[in-house]
């Protein structure tokens, strides 16, 4: 048996009204030294540099994932049902813990480290050295393993990799409402409560009674919109490139200069637990500030970029004199076109809002003659979706003072 | 005639939907680097660590009172056409740069410079070398001297510092909103709309049309709750109270260790402008992050403590046997009384939402009979709130570790 | 045992996203006639004449009792644990059924039959005509006395009478929230979710824990708010008066007239069971369109004033020349005095939010030292509030055509 | 010059906060009685039967449709500069007026008149008897031809029929708002204020900017939620059947019985202005009431069936085998065919959220290279729902007492 906390743990939250906690494991877990880390991940990296409230960090969210994942498991009955116990607490604990891998500005941090933010979160779940490795074995010895293998995808039953991770999964029902709420739009709103109440079990497959598929286009239409509206757009990007840009020039002249001693590990051919675990949103900034010191007249340059939000202009689908022109107008300025000019190309369907690729990640419907089908067969506008041309987008990115 | 942007810039905001900005100046003014820095600073010091979602900064807060400050002009029509065009931008202004002198932690901060942060704010108007400086008196000479006088109360035209300053002001208003949506409390909302359609000028003071006292009222209430449920959240005090413990440390060793580099900047007399303006939230924590390191246990377990939210315990109105006993146990745990022990007295009248103490500050009413009468005339609710009891409270706060 | 509904029921609701039923009981009573008649009572009665949006019905007010009620008693454990299966169910269809006696325009429709509304919804229960106590019986057989005596408060244990008539009973937690929702003004929001986890039972008391106090103090300025906002805005009490003055006429003339037939009934010593539930605000209108035609010009007049909201006009306190000088402008235009001028004298007091008078009507606090006290002794607010003056307040309303 | 009210009128209202109102004109038609009537024909007809919350009327939504049109006209810069004096006025007093001749439950009322509500619309606008007219011409002589005008599509200027009748018009725009907030879905939210700021006028159409076309792709999928969530659900499709079945034998009987005075004017070839008038959805209940003490006992029971929700049951495509067993039972039951028995068949491209059939009424996109493109071009999402396949759906509607 599991220990439960003396009294049930409430959190106050804008988007569940409250986390509730009862679970020893998961109070030890959020009071661990890396769970607390989080607050200094921003979730949606720089997209603050365009909506201005979006400042909320990984730890609002994953706090909100595992309310998610607490209430499917004990409001869905038949999800109730089909899990025990150690299935239960195995799937909270991997529902608040998925996240805890996340760099600073992650996708950036992944490109520099090569290790993706699923992989660096089971490192830190089994590593004896971590207090929430200690939280998770002080609950049962083979916790942090079983925790660890529903992030790998290698857990035996499917179905705890479902709730955290698939085309309809805690993690993304979290944050479309969370993002929403936190930039202001209104685009990621959908009915958390009657998707909440359509999922069934079935076949050992978390799947949705076909009286919910309408609450399921609406919640697949949100994330269409969040993707163009918030998570793609062009000025986060180009503040990201700005990061790029400054690592860029980092790596090829670190041996060069004086080094920045904050950004030094990330020049090591791996990053130690203790590094990663330091080397947060926070950290990155005061490197920045120290690099305004730097003798790099680049590296300066991109360092006051990204703490004054000096961005990138950019020109969507440029024609080839268009393109020629902005790349003269950077030579003319004596600016380094490997810095000062970027061009981006990105497949429009890399971001459809749902895909039937897999069948362990795609959306099943059950019919009300208890058959399982796929999603598309049940709804003409996600069929739509589907057949979407697929399209490819250019974007050149540039510094603004060259004018337009 | 002030330079008007292109277009109407908006900037989408949860409060009030969008921010307009018309103004060259004011554009000016948010891209300028010393109110970028507000970013990271954060609205509500250490309250994300009672409320987990309040991540947001004084950047948002401050476009805010902007917007209010500029629907107060522009909509409330008496106001509009008792100010003429210079004094609409100088409040504008006003409003959106009265936050600009906020160091990290504010009232700690203040604390240790003994510079408040409206000197600061004024300082870094006036000074010639910020970019703020410079944005002002592009758009008119005058403009840093004027907008500085309405922050130190010393603008002629008192109905300006009215609008940014007293007890029914742009600057409160979006807090009691803000604060509320971030935190997601319903205590702080209050009926903006409303007071804004019954705000009137009445002898060159701002005041409220009568039939706006329950809109009043409710705002006030907001305040109470928002004080005593969320700004004077006893965890949120103890946060700020391992902060304040581990540079009482600082002060006394700094000279026997090897000291923080970070830190040193806040040991000298006087902190320049330029010190100043890199010394944010994210420079502090990594200044701790530094601490983990330092041969001062102190100092070490302090940083821990900030870092990982270790917080302290607290008891409200102990008794005696109560509190010797916390301090024995404390002794018994070999750890120093003056840095694990805190006796803190509050006097509960203090921190009453609403005073009518000076002229400019309270809050006028507008009768059906013309006549402008304080608003505790107006309102029994109010009358009431300003008879209460002067109530002390005392509270302890100590390591948690020592256990109850 | 009580027979479940074969699958949980929800029913929409803007308050509370859903109203749960798995009770056979409740599900019978929604159903039944005299329920699905209150849709066509109005919450607010004549509200929507001064709030345009106020066109809810008693029925959704009372699912909304009923779901607090029932959430209070599964999710506060202490009083899960005090009450049996048949006071649950006993307290649940009291909640439902609290209303079901309401005539048209309530208070005015009262004054004509001498029925209170809570009489009348006690004879509805136990009148074995009605589908409403056939579904009860069908239940258990003495279900029907039992919960007409938690509606008449002479119900042995008290604490039932508590959840759905006392100063903080589900009643009005859910017509705050909803009539707040419903016109469109915020004052009535409080923190339901919050109020509900503070909730005790302690000395087979209701009580609140010490710390939900500020929710509290919230949720009586919120009743404060709306008294004085919606519920006795003059506007709505100048159309019931419409309606006053409407039958004061009737009465005095219906036997010298060619009577309306729907209002005959209204004429007759006493109400039968099957007219009163003929009698709903769809009926009263109706009466009134026929009265249109009548030959009395008064009745005609009222009639029309009443469907096509000609209000009467107001003024507050008013002078006793303005007194005079309105009482002569009617005489002049030859309008009758008895009908076309009405003076209201209202005590202040009698509108307080909250009062101390009955130990099983007044809320109690839980202290931390496991006191009982009254909320008073332990809210500086409230303490205020009741110590506010006894005030008189005067209005005088007027035929609005006769200018001011 | 038209003229303005005192002050600006304004009515709190929950979906767009204050209805603004500051010409007399508008104001005088808001308060005569063809337009006070609204308040007692429901918005939704009989869907307060399936959300019961959804008890609003048309009166709420009309004045919410004026507030649209007139924030269109005087926030979009290019529509305030295309429109003179006249034209906003005219279409100001077109999209409030519009759903003047709505009888009730409209379709169904529609079906016994043989009088569309635009065209009633159009009567009442100019029948000099009524009191609208007169409000109309009170303000220019003209003006009541030019609304009527508007709402028969026949104005000269088609850019103000487009804002009150196109695809993109201020009347879905808010009922799709103000039904989601009082059935309590979230399925018709869109973000208005996006939609109205990149709203422009261009070669004399009202188009999007094609920044906007991300909102109107989600005002559109609100449409679409809303017809299959809310407007064609079959429970309200039950209760309108119901009515239609009443007057279907009403019809066929009533030279045979004692007729029910309420409904004989139905019978007439030609209803009157005045007996229109009258007709509201509070008289169509109080002849049900009527009706439960006919000597037929259809109608009694249809009668009873209305008034307390006894709703017909449905089953969606129905197998052969399911529907002869249906009528079968109906049979045995000694229930007439004719009235226990329906079958429905609706074209599921009938219910499209968008189409492109007519010019002037399709949402043109303005593109960032100024050329004027139907939406479909522009949006893969509303490209592909074009390309829906035509389905017809079949659904039969029987008495519920026979079982299934």
């Amino acid at each position: 048996m599991y220990e439960k906390t003396n009294e049930i743990k409430v959190l106050r939250d804008p988007i569940h009204g409250y986390i509730h906690v009862e679970d020893q494991v998961i109070w030890d877990c959020i009071n661990a030294r890396e769970f607390q880390r989080l607050h200094r991940i921003h979730q949606l990296g720089g997209d603050f540099q365009v909506y201005h409230t979006a400042e909320h960090s990984r730890f609002s969210h994953s706090l909100g994932v595992y309310e998610i994942a607490r209430r499917m498991i004990y409001e869905v009955k038949s999800l109730n049902e089909a899990l025990d116990e150690d299935e239960k607490i195995q799937v909270m604990c991997a529902a608040l813990l998925h996240d805890l891998g996340h760099g600073p500005f992650s996708h950036f941090f992944e490109s520099i480290t090569h290790v993706s933010h699923e992989t660096m979160t089971q490192r830190l779940i089994l590593d004896p050295g971590t207090e929430i490795h200690q939280a998770l074995v002080k609950a049962k010895k083979d916790l942090p393993q079983k925790v660890a293998s529903i992030i790998a995808h290698t857990h035996p039953r499917l179905l705890l990799t479902q709730i955290i991770s698939s085309q309809l999964d805690a993690d993304r029902m979290d944050f479309l409402l969370r993002d929403a709420y936190e930039t202001g739009t209104s685009y990621g709103t959908f009915d958390l409560e009657r998707v909440l109440r359509t999922l069934r079990v079935c076949e050992d497959k978390l799947c949705v009674k076909e009286s919910g598929v309408h609450s399921i286009e609406d919640y697949i239409m949100a994330r269409y919109h969040m993707y163009w509206q918030v998570y793609l757009h062009p000025d986060a990007k180009s503040y990201e490139l700005l990061i790029h840009m400054f690592f860029k020039r980092y790596m090829n002249i670190h041996t060069q200069i004086r080094p920045i001693p904050i950004f030094e590990c990330l020049c090591q051919s791996e990053l130690s637990t203790e590094d990663f675990l330091l080397m947060d949103e926070y950290r990155m900034m005061v490197g920045f500030q120290e690099a305004l010191r730097s003798k790099d007249p680049l590296l300066k340059d991109f360092a006051s970029r990204i703490l004054d939000r000096h961005l990138f202009d950019w020109i969507e689908d440029p024609t080839e004199e268009q393109e020629s022109e902005v790349k003269e107008r950077i030579q003319q300025r004596n600016l380094d076109l490997n810095y000062y000019f970027y061009e981006e190309t990105s497949r429009y369907q890399a971001y459809l809002p749902y895909q039937e690729r897999e069948e362990g990640q795609m959306i099943w419907i059950l019919t009300s003659k208890k058959e399982l089908l796929p999603l598309s067969q049940c709804s003409e506008i996600v069929k739509a979706l589907l057949k979407m041309p697929n399209k490819t987008k250019k974007r050149i990115y540039f510094a603004k003072e060259i004018g337009r």
